[in-house]
This record gives C-alpha cells, sequence and structure tokens, in this order.
C-alpha cells in the first residue's frame, strides 16, 4: 500500500499465528470525491484475512450499504453511497475482527483486532474539457520521446530494470517532464490535444522473446493502475503535465486499456476469485477477429467467445468484465482518473476484445458526469460496417454501442491506398471518396479519429515511399476532411521506418529528446530542409484549421473525382474553403463549372499554405501532385 | 397501331388538309382489367392531331377524370377510374373535334371529326406467385438458348434484318418456344424458376461499332414496351412459355428496364413532349457511380444529377422518371405485365440509374396489387453500403428504399475471390464469411439474389480456372447458403470464356438448342464426363434443396474460418444441414468439439452428393479441395 496509512491496533501482545492477523494493504481506489453525480461507490480492500471483519463507516452523508466478500479472504468489497451534500473530508473505515490467537503451548484465546483506515474524499476541482473535430490531437509514446528527467529511467526493484536505449526492446528513458518540456512545441505545430500512449505502471519484465510485444515501454500491460509508472515521473509529474498542458490550451487523452493487465498486475498475485480473469482449460487466444461479433444474424456462440474471452496474448491476461467486482474496478478507475489528473478524453485500446455492454456501462459512467467525453475506440478493422458497429451508428441493431468515436482505420487505409494507387477506377482518390460516401453510417462522423499511422503501424512517411508530395497530399487532406485528426509523433519531422524486424523501428526516439543527442528536430536550426518543409506544412494548415469554422466544424461535400483530380468543400454560414487535390503526373486545369453549388458567388481564392492568391476562380491551375486548401472569398 | 380497330368516321367528303386529320394509331396500355386494386388508369393515346379532341367515355363504371394534353398535339394522356364493381368488357373512347378543312380554293369549313376507339377490360385471371429463398432460379438469355422456331429468327421490316450464327453481336435465333421445349431440362436440374433476359421488343440497328453493346440481341434497348420481340416469338410464344413453366411448377421472372429505351422506340420518333428524356445540352453519359446517391452526408447535386440523368449509352436514351406521364407510363406496363403474361417476379437492370423515388412509386404499385411479389436490383457494386442503401435496409436513412432483393454483386465477388486466393488472413474462404457477417444491413438477405456469374460477367468456370473441385465449392456454397441463388444458363454444363472480345463470349449459344447442333447438352449422353459429374452435382444439390427447408428457409449459423476449413449449418426445428467446406491443397481431419451448440444431439450424417453415411461426427474427413453437405440425424 503506497498512500494511505495503515492504523494497525493489536491488542494483546505477542503471539503467534501471525498469519491469520487481520490487515489492510491496500485501498482502491485510493481517494474519491464528493459531489459526483453517481453517489455509488465500490472499495476494494485488500489485505489479510480481511473476510469475517465487522465494517463501520461513520461519516455524515457516507452509508456503508454492504460489505461483499469473495473467494479470497483478504479482499473485501464495501458498497458506499456518498449523498449529495456530503463534505469533503478524511473518513475512517474500522474493522474489527475477532480472531484465535495461540501463545506457545497454551490453549488458544480470542483476541479482537481493530483496523482503522483513512479514506479521503476531496472537492472536485478538475473540468475536463470537449475534445472533438475542433482538435488536432498529437500522439505521443512516453518513453521514445523525451527524457525530460534523467534520474528515473530505472528502478532497482522494477521487474524491468534496464534503461538502455541502443536496444530497441529496452526502455529509454522518455517520460512526462520530456513532454511537459515540450508543450510550446506541440503549440508551435498547431496541436491542440495530446493523446499519450498508456502511463501507467507497467512493472513488467522485458524479455527477448516474441519481440516488441514482449516489452513493457509501450505502456500497454498495466500493473497497478492507482500508479502512473515511476520510470515516466509517476502520478506527480502526469498531474504536472496535465496542468501544465491545460496552462498552455492543450487538451489531455490518456489511453486506456480495459480488456486486460499486464501479468505483473498486483492483484494477479493474490487474485479475489478465480473469474477475476477470462479463464480457459487450455490458453485460448483472441480469434483477433470482429466478424464473431458483429456477425448478428449468423455468428455462434463458441466464436464469439473466443473472440470476447480469449487472451490477447498470453503475458497480457484477460479481464473478466461480467465479473460485477471487476467491472466496478476498471469504471471507478476511469472516473477517478478524470477527477484526479483532469485529463479531457479517452483513447481505449482494443475496443472490440472488451465485453461491449460492459464498455457500454464504462462509458454510460463517465458521460453521467462528463456529457460530453470523447472516448475513441481502437478497432483495427477494415470493413466500414464492422468499424460502425462499434460506435454510435445510424444501423438498427439489436446491441447499440454509444461510444462516441472509432480510431478511423477504415479510412486510414483508404488514404494510404489513395496515395499508392495509380488514378483509376475504384483505386488512388476515389478509396477515400468511396469510403467517406458511407459516412451516413455512424452517427457523427466529425468524431471520428482520422490518421495516417500509429504506433502500432508502419510509419506513414515510409509508407508512401517518403515522397514529399504525397506527404503534404496526405496531411493536407487529414486536417482538412471531416474528423478529429491526430499526428504520430514524428511524422511532422519524417520520422520513417517499417515494422521490420520490431514495432519499435516505428517507435524510435525523437531526435532532440534527449540531452545527449547530437540534433533535435524540435528548432527548425535542428531540422534539415525537406523536414522544414514538412513541419512547415502542418504547422501553417494545423494553425490555420484552429482558427476554421468550416474545416472543423463546417459541412463536407465532396466531387468524384476526376481526371486525377478530387476536390471538395468544407463550408458553413462564415467560411467556405475548397481543397484541390491532384494525383497527376503533368499540371493540369480545373474548370469549376461543376461546383456551381458551392463556389457561386465567390470571386477569389487564398491558398492558405502557399499565401497566393487565386484571382480567378473559372478555371483553376493545379500543378501534378499536390494538394491547395483555398479560402474562398467574395 | 397493331391490336386495336381504328374506327375513323369522316363526316363530310374528300378534302385537303388531311395532316390535320385526327387519328388514333395506339392506345397504351393496349388494355386493362377490372378488379385492380388501385382503380386509377392512365390511358396514353397517341395518333395525330388529338390535341383538342373532345373525349367522352360511356362505360358502367368508369369515369374519365382528365384529358391532360401535353406539347406535342398527338398526344392525350386520359386519367380513368375504374370502380370495384365494373364489369369486363369493351368500353369506347369516343373523341370528337372539329377541323378546318379547304376544299380546292373554297373558303375553309368546319369538319366535326369523330373517332371511336375501342378499350378492353378484362377480368383478371393470373395468380403470379411468390418467389423467394426457396427458389433456385434459372437465368436464360433467350437469343442464345434455344432455337425452337427458326421460322422467326429474323425479319425484313425490322431494323436487324440479320440471324447469323457466326456473327457473335447479330441474333443467333433462340426464342421462346426453345426455352418452353426445355422445360424438363430445367425441372430435372432442380431450378424452380426462371429468369429471363428481356424479352421485350429491341427493334434495334446491330452495327459493329463498339462491340457487343451496339448489338441488341440482349434485349436490354426497348423499343415497344406492349410486344415481346417477333423474334422471340412474340407476346403468344411468352404468353405459352409462361403458362407452361407454370404447369411444370416452374416460376417466370422478368426482366425489367424503366431506366432508358432503345434509340429505335416508336415514341422517340414523335415524343409527346422534350422532357420524355432527360435532356442535357451536350451528351451526357452517367459516371457509373453510385457514390453520389448514397453518399447522404457528403453528396452533391452535380454529381447526383450526372448519375441520375446521364444516359447509360448514346444509344439508350434516358427516361425522364419525373415526368409523371413517363412514370404513369412504365408503372402500368409493370401491372399490365403481370396480369397479361401472369409472371412472377421482376429482375430491374441497372437499379442504382432509375430516379429512386420513382422506383419506390413503382414497386409500391406492384407491392399493392402482389404485396409479396419478388423484385430484385442490379446494382454492380462493390460495398455493402452501397448494396444495402438500394434495398430494404436497417440503416436510418433520408431515403429508405422498398427493393426487397438485390442481385448480390458484393458475396459474388467474395465467392470469386475465396476461390481464387489462398486461405489467409482475410482472404480464400474469409472473404465469403466476412461478407455474410455483415447481413444485418439488410432486411431480409434470404432474398438476396445470390449467384457465381451472371450474362455480363465472365463466366464462373473460366474465372476458376476450370477447376472441378472449385466449381463444386462455388455452387455447393451458393446452394447452401443464404439467399435466392441463380444459375446462369450453360454453368452447368461447364460453359466458359471471358468478355474478350466481347460480351458475346460469355452469351454463347447453349449447346443442342438448335437442330443443326452436333451435339446436345440437354442430355447425358451429349454431355462429356466431366460435364456430367457437374450437371449432376449441381443436380443433386438443387433438387435435395427443393425439399430442404434448413437450406431454404432455415437460419445460418456460420464458423470463423480456421485451418483451410469453413464450417457453416443451415437450420430450423425440423432439420439441420452442416456445410464442410476445404480449401487445403491435403486431406484434413476436422474435429467438431467447436461446433457443439449446433451439432448437439445429433449421432451421424448423410452426405447429400455422394450419398455416404458419416456414422461419426466427433472427427469428419476433409478432403482436399472439397465440399460436403451432410444432413445431420439423430
Amino acid at each position: 500500500m503506497k498512500k494511505t496509512i495503515l492504523s494497525l491496533v493489536l491488542l494483546g501482545s505477542t503471539f503467534l499465528g501471525i498469519a491469520q492477523t487481520p490487515s489492510i494493504q491496500r485501498v482502491n481506489p485510493t481517494n474519491w470525491w464528493v459531489g459526483m453525480k453517481n453517489p455509488s461507490l465500490q472499495l476494494l480492500v485488500y489485505g489479510k484475512n480481511l473476510k469475517g471483519a465487522d465494517v463501520k463507516i461513520n461519516y455524515p452523508g457516507v452509508t456503508l450499504q454492504k460489505v461483499n466478500t469473495v473467494e479470497n479472504p483478504n479482499y473485501l468489497f464495501l458498497d458506499l453511497t456518498i449523498a449529495p451534500e456530503t463534505k469533503a473530508g478524511t473518513l475512517n473505515v474500522e474493522m474489527t475482527k475477532t480472531i484465535q490467537v495461540q501463545k506457545g503451548k497454551k490453549k488458544a484465546i480470542d483476541q479482537v483486532v481493530k483496523i482503522t483506515q483513512p479514506f479521503e474524499l476531496r472537492v472536485r476541482d478538475k473540468k475536463p474539457q470537449t475534445v472533438n473535430s475542433k482538435d488536432f490531437i498529437y500522439l505521443i509514446l512516453p518513453d521514445r520521446f523525451a527524457n525530460g528527467d534523467p534520474s528515473n529511467d530505472k528502478f532497482d526493484d522494477m521487474a524491468d530494470k534496464v534503461s538502455d536505449r541502443k536496444n530497441p526492446f529496452a526502455r529509454h528513458g522518455g517520460d512526462l517532464k520530456g513532454v511537459t518540456q515540450h508543450l510550446d512545441y506541440f503549440k508551435e505545430l498547431g496541436a491542440t490535444a495530446l493523446w499519450l500512449n498508456p502511463v501507467i505502471e507497467n512493472d513488467q519484465p522485458q524479455t527477448d522473446e516474441g519481440g516488441a510485444m514482449r516489452s513493457a515501454y509501450h505502456g500497454y500491460g498495466f500493473t497497478d493502475q492507482y500508479n502512473v509508472d515511476r520510470r515516466l515521473g509517476g502520478n506527480a509529474a502526469y498531474l504536472e503535465m496535465v496542468t501544465e498542458a491545460h496552462k498552455k490550451g492543450l487538451k489531455v487523452i490518456q489511453d486506456a486499456v480495459y480488456n486486460h493487465v499486464g501479468i505483473n498486475h498486483w492483484i494477479l498475485k493474490d487474485m479475489p476469485s478465480k473469474d477475476w480473469l477470462n479463464q480457459w482449460d487450455t490458453y485460448t487466444n483472441t480469434s483477433y477477429r470482429d466478424e464473431p461479433v458483429v456477425d448478428v444474424l449468423h455468428g455462434n456462440k463458441s466464436d464469439f467467445k473466443v473472440q470476447q474471452s480469449g487472451w490477447f496474448v498470453p503475458f497480457l491476461p484477460d479481464l473478466n468484465q461480467n465479473n460485477a467486482f471487476v467491472a466496478n474496478y476498471l469504471i471507478q478507475h476511469a472516473l477517478w482518473t478524470v477527477e484526479y489528473f483532469g485529463i479531457d478524453g479517452w483513447r481505449v485500446d482494443t475496443y472490440q476484445y472488451n465485453d461491449l455492454p460492459f464498455m457500454n456501462r464504462c462509458n454510460a459512467a463517465l458521460f453521467e458526469e462528463y456529457p460530453d467525453m470523447f472516448i475513441t475506440g481502437e478497432n483495427a478493422v477494415q470493413n466500414i460496417y464492422s468499424q460502425a458497429y462499434h460506435v454510435r451508428n445510424n444501423i438498427n441493431l439489436p446491441f447499440k454501442s454509444n461510444l462516441p468515436s472509432p480510431n478511423d482505420f477504415v479510412l486510414q487505409t483508404a488514404i494510404n491506398d489513395a496515395l499508392n494507387q495509380n488514378f483509376d477506377w475504384g483505386k488512388g482518390f476515389n478509396r477515400i471518396y468511396q469510403v467517406l460516401s458511407m459516412d451516413a453510417l455512424y452517427q457523427n462522423p466529425d468524431l471520428n479519429m482520422t490518421f495516417v499511422d500509429n504506433h502500432d503501424q508502419d510509419r506513414y512517411f515510409s509508407v508512401i515511399g517518403e515522397d514529399l508530395n504525397k506527404y503534404k497530399l496526405g496531411l493536407g487532406f487529414l486536417l482538412t476532411t471531416r474528423g478529429t485528426p491526430h499526428l504520430y509523433y514524428g511524422t511532422e519531422v519524417l520520422m520513417k521506418n517499417f515494422k521490420n524486424p520490431s514495432d519499435a523501428e516505428v517507435r524510435q526516439d525523437f531526435p532532440g529528446g534527449w540531452a545527449e543527442d547530437a540534433v533535435s528536430k524540435f528548432t527548425a536550426n535542428g531540422r534539415n530542409e525537406r523536414e522544414n518543409e514538412a513541419f512547415n506544412f502542418v504547422k501553417t494548415l494545423a494553425n490555420f484549421r484552429k482558427n476554421s469554422s468550416a474545416l472543423t466544424t463546417g459541412k463536407l461535400m465532396q466531387f468524384l473525382p476526376q481526371d486525377g483530380m478530387y476536390v471538395y468543400f468544407r463550408y458553413d454560414a462564415q467560411q467556405t474553403v475548397m481543397i484541390v487535390m491532384s494525383q497527376n503526373k503533368d499540371d493540369k486545369e480545373l474548370s469549376t463549372d461543376r461546383f456551381a453549388e458551392i463556389m457561386g458567388g465567390f470571386t477569389f481564392g487564398k491558398e492558405v499554405v502557399s499565401g497566393n492568391t487565386i484571382s480567378s476562380l473559372q478555371k483553376i491551375k493545379v500543378p501534378a501532385m499536390s494538394i491547395q486548401v483555398i479560402e474562398l472569398k467574395k
């Protein structure tokens, strides 16, 4: 137990049978707040031999509704309600248990053990902001971005004691202070929000077998939800980062993992009950296939169970979210995180592998407190039906997801296809045009989190053959089409690589993030000419976007790609922006007659990136392999 | 005018100015029925100088509501209502018009012209049957199937006077009598319904330019809706074919074309009004793209109009279905066809190019009279959203299609992919498994018309590399999965070819359909060993299917393809059929533990094609590249 003060009073003197002596080691959540809309709270209390203890709480407004016991006598789950008028302060959980102790060879006698466990109820002081299509999200893998505090790179009492930048699977020392130190960099680039890969403690071993997944530097194997990893700076550094980010006008999205935990998670060493995890007679992996879940007409129970309850990998045990204690534990941690750190939104890892009714309850619990909260789910699927199935959609389905936003993998694949294919029937720009034409399946496609790559994928610049024109086409599209875009760290300075031989290749250290780095790509001087061209392209567009109602909340009108060109408009009552993309090898001239319904009344335009004025809109010059973002003027 | 008797009474003697004399040449529909649920009828009356005529109808129960005139004085559109109690019989449309005639150099005098136009109201005597997933549809291109009447192969008074089997673009002489003569063949094969490519008059020229589309033998360029093409045998032969088919228990599906007509259509020579057609300042082709219509969030008017009102090809003028007279003309012809010939269902050509609200009204008019009518629409699209958009679906869209059935192109492509790809992530059998997993988008996927090829596509047997094992996999799947399957003529005897150099290659004459043919594939003796193996495979399965409630109306439960095998079940309270498909190069053994939820209680099985008994269901032997259709038994 790290944060709560244990008050253990033993009546009587030394005795044997100490193993039986009741004690408390952890209480989760580690604190709570008064004034929550939901008055219920379930405290997980873990220690030794707690089953059978008499529990009392004497605090105005707080009622102990029920003491739940489970298989393992070392746990109690206390159901509390906190009345609306309850005052902040510290309550005491009083436990009393009579145990038999035997001193020497004397007859066993009853001993009464009393434990007083303080628990803090705080005043809510955080105000999460709404993340939506107005935002431009910058995705950071904390271990690989910047090392702000070299003193926390490694700890001898942790499972992985190594910090070694030369080893792709080891931790490299990046941390939250490193992020905090570069808030101005994100601002300069035009980002408005940060999404960090998970920051929660991953006290997991790093081994060579199996490649990158066996490392824990990526953060997806939690070992204690209530502690940010010490190597990232712990809770204090995260709180500081969020606070400082907010001061700079940057929102923060946290990466949630509800489906599984790391195999070193503290609770697995002494589980409340066997069914804390999804258990199988023999190890069963998930199929990684979405169809068994979305196939509501023809699916079967067997494949469904494997998909939902099979383990993601052997060292990430699968939580049984149908166990109400597990569910409460996860949901309360989500709420606790928002209140404790003040984060603004969530990205949920491996969304489709979670129990989906549980996810709805978890999301609903967040919406109850924060109605407009941005929650975006990862489903690396390639079909539009499956992607829509997992979010708020316009399909009459027996199961209705309440998730507001998918990570838009379908569009991402289309972007890469569009850039790597020649313009043809169903190819090139037609790929993205077609994907967007199906947007009616979503309730709000503006919330789709759009991207060109992420930490699990080949880096965008490599995928498009390190072609700077394609780079601008793809990122220009990302920043001007519908959706809530994110950029993976380093893409703005042309970081590259394929996931070969391992994921670590696409998770390299940001140059300049470490004091010893020879060059820093954080500054124009440290970037070469191409990198500055890329950086400035993103910076110019992202900053224009920030203040553009049309690009962020306007409607989208797209036209059938023709003659190697894709033309679309973002518009509202205040502003109309015309985007002209070409994937032709030659310069062209674009006649704008087709677009009369949206261009009527405008007489000239201003191209955002170059700053050039386009004096006549009747025919527009379209250079080979180019994107123009033209604000139309009257 | 071909069928109605013109009764022209001229008051007065010979005179000049004869061109002005009113006359009637056509009335469409050519007859109607009493007892229709919809009491309204609009008669198109075409002749000379009819505008301004006084029109009277004196027939009990029939009321002339309105006489509509249009730009062209040679047309009147008469709105009638026919009361429920009206008796069958022949009514007279009486027209009276006063014209000025000038005899020699005398002063012009008024002449009164009276025209009596008889019009027959019949008793309804046809009972269309319901086509649905119980059926197995055999698709025939009438000109290329069998020549039952060599006397009608060509006519000197038609635009295309040639019949030449050596010319791929010319008519070959196949006809409806040829179809009628082979009803027992279809029965033997296990078909329960026939779908013929259009039978309506196509008095279009045949030219060499542009390849197959410039030919009219395929039937998609109507020149007179109310006449079946004489070279197919005319209305009489079609009526006989439908009647004889019904006697054999075979239903008939007619191929409708609402979107366009042939450039030689009689009405185009003297159009009622310019807006009978979708007119453009310069010729405008449809984009052939579905996105402008289905893109309800981001679409634009310009692309929408091109898709909907652009012409399919220059020689198939596009009908303006927003013209109420055009709409009535088309809808009434659909009703007339059902009542006149007794057909049972419709396949609608180029569905998405029609005005979709018009199509809804047209379908609704058919449903009003025949509530369960099978109507299946052709949309050669490759994405599930677009395919679902055009039928009764489960998507909340501003436009709701009432079409019951799509031609399932999405599944067809998946079948071909499945057979031509090696089993892998997202490939091989996974393609069909994935497509079916999205069926919740449809209101009733059992009505999806499924197929492996049709008259517009490379022939199935060529597409799969003339591999008889793949052939059985694909057709075995077709006959056992959900949907309403159709087979393209000749596929059962391994007819093959790619559309190279023209469509005619996949529309070759059925061997044995012509008296002069050296061999006949209609009989076992005429087929070689492989052809008989193919034929018997289809025959056995189709005939089993005919009596199998599970395969026709049962539910489908499919399992995630694994280890190169795809296993699914069709089941209802009476019957359970297990289908095991393998695309492995080696024989395998399939453990059935995964399928316990559906196999429980069954102890042995009978494989339908081989007739073999499978005595133990615990492990099933699965030969390489095989399909087994196993009826499970207790």
